[in-house]
């Protein structure tokens, strides 16, 4: 890597210096990461030599760090940085696939007084690099069971869209159902009068766990809007510019659980397994919904998935 | 330290095994409490060689521990750890006083496939030692002056209550103010319908983003109910026993801007600063409520003081 002289500057923060010191793969524990989750993170495919979606990625930490007022390095410290270490990795690991997954976390760095951070900080950056996961075929061809989730994720608009480090509503709801009966959890939306369970069917549906969530009813696909919670997924961005390029029509807005129950069609997604068909929705281990026998309908998630899976090596959906 | 046998177990926990291998100086980069915030703190003071108010301490960490099914090393291990840092530290630093701020931060440990979380884990406990701060004793006699920030709490019932290391919305809330004008700022609690700023004066106050918020209106003691969101203070939790004692009423509900801005005396507390009183809130750099000249209700806030801040070693509240 080269060397950036002391002063640069990047975007819009004027005053911080920003080298390759920011990247490490110590953390002290001092870090504001660690104590208050002052940072944000991200999950990308590194399938057949490609960063899939790196753009959306790179989008993605740059709205979260302006919405924090973090300062990142440029982009391409952050290429140069993951293709050393990917290089690194493939000498060391001679596995016969190359394909990974690398995260990225960026925090705000050390320092400040409490919780008011200094007006120039050297962000932490620590890249990592995982083994790429299987994932079986079946659930790709006959769908995953997947349950609604108690914990609801509580309205936060100064927080909705970006993947910031403050993960405990997710890790609360995935440790919900911990066996084999369901494989995702649907979040809800939250409100001061609405923590009941089982819920209300006119409950907003948020995302998964660890994805977003689709559905199709009457030919249109649907998708709740991220903006009072959730994570805006790098698919989900990806199916939206697809859909839009295949002329479906697709709604974006607060949808209830009882629009869900309605779909004809549903189906999760992220950047590591792609698009993956619902089979079944369980609330209280009670089944809500099943997915129809294939009929013309379908055809919105398997073209869609026929695209989106493709580039990360995962199976058609049928 | 003493070395637990490798089954020993903890409360309610029976499949941890928890040796001293929990306290650390090292974080590691999988660590949870790094990706996800999936962890808790306590900030605890250490004044004339006294862990104050550590059995209040001691019982948030293991209601947010309960909470959060982390399971902790037993109490004797971490005043075992916390006492002989407190040793060496001033053994290093041959300071005049030994007055110390104690930080404990402890996490689920590493593991899990992303949010799922191992049945097993070791917790990872960091404890460091910081500084006493000053603190002027202007504060304390003619009050601070005192904002409402923009940034609201989200209503989380799972997390309300308990100190975990999501505090993204603190982090944004203080620096809301960074100059000098403002020491503290109050938080609202956020609804989908309640993001506008001014904010309406039916909003709900919580807290400050790092102290608990008390009034006085007609010789009674009020303060918010920390149930939907907001951390219970140790000190708070010390100034209601104190109050029961003596025989002064509290209210303990869900108060508004408005109910606020009615009382006589207002004032903010923390483990650190104890007790300090509330000169002036502004909304939007506009003031809102000054404090009345000094009458007989305000002997309700020096009372509390004069048994608080001694314990702390902070000035009276006049």
């Amino acid at each position: 890597m080269t060397m950036l002289p002391r002063n640069e500057t990047q975007g819009e923060s004027k005053d911080i210096t920003l080298t390759e010191k920011a990247f490490t793969d110590i953390v002290d524990i001092s870090d504001r990461g660690l104590a208050y989750g002052d940072g944000l993170f991200e999950t990308i495919a590194y399938v057949n030599e490609v960063l899939v979606n790196w753009e959306l990625h790179w989008q993605r930490l740059n709205k979260g760090a302006k919405r924090l007022a973090i300062s990142l390095p440029k982009e391409d410290l952050f290429l140069e940085q993951i293709h050393s270490m990917i290089a690194q990795d493939a000498l060391l690991e001679m596995s016969s696939s190359s394909d990974r997954v690398i995260k990225i976390i960026a925090t705000r760095g050390q320092g400040g007084r409490g919780y008011l951070y200094p007006g120039s900080q050297i962000p932490t950056i620590v890249i990592t690099i995982h083994g790429w996961p299987e994932r079986a075929a079946a659930d790709y061809h006959c769908g995953i069971a997947v349950t609604v989730c108690q914990t609801r994720l509580a309205v936060q608009p100064a927080l909705a869209g970006i993947k910031h480090l403050n993960r405990l509503e997710q890790v609360l709801g995935r440790n919900e159902f911990s066996g084999t009966a369901y494989q995702e959890g649907i979040m809800l939306r939250g409100s001061y009068h609405s923590s009941t369970y089982p819920p209300s069917m006119t409950s907003k549906i948020i995302e998964g766990t660890s994805s977003n969530i689709f559905f199709v009813n009457n030919g249109h696909l649907y998708t709740p809007k991220i903006d009072t919670c959730g994570v805006q997924g790098t698919i989900r961005q990806a199916i939206l510019v697809l859909a839009d390029q295949m002329d479906i029509i697709v709604g974006e807005e607060h949808y209830s659980l009882h629009d869900l129950m309605m779909a004809s069609e549903i189906f999760l997604c992220n950047s590591v397994f792609g698009i993956v068909p619902v089979a079944s929705i369980s609330i209280a281990e009670e089944a809500y919904w099943d997915h129809e026998p294939l009929h013309s309908e379908r055809t919105i998630m398997s073209r869609l998935a026929a695209v989106i899976n493709k580039t990360i090596k995962r199976p058609d959906v049928r």
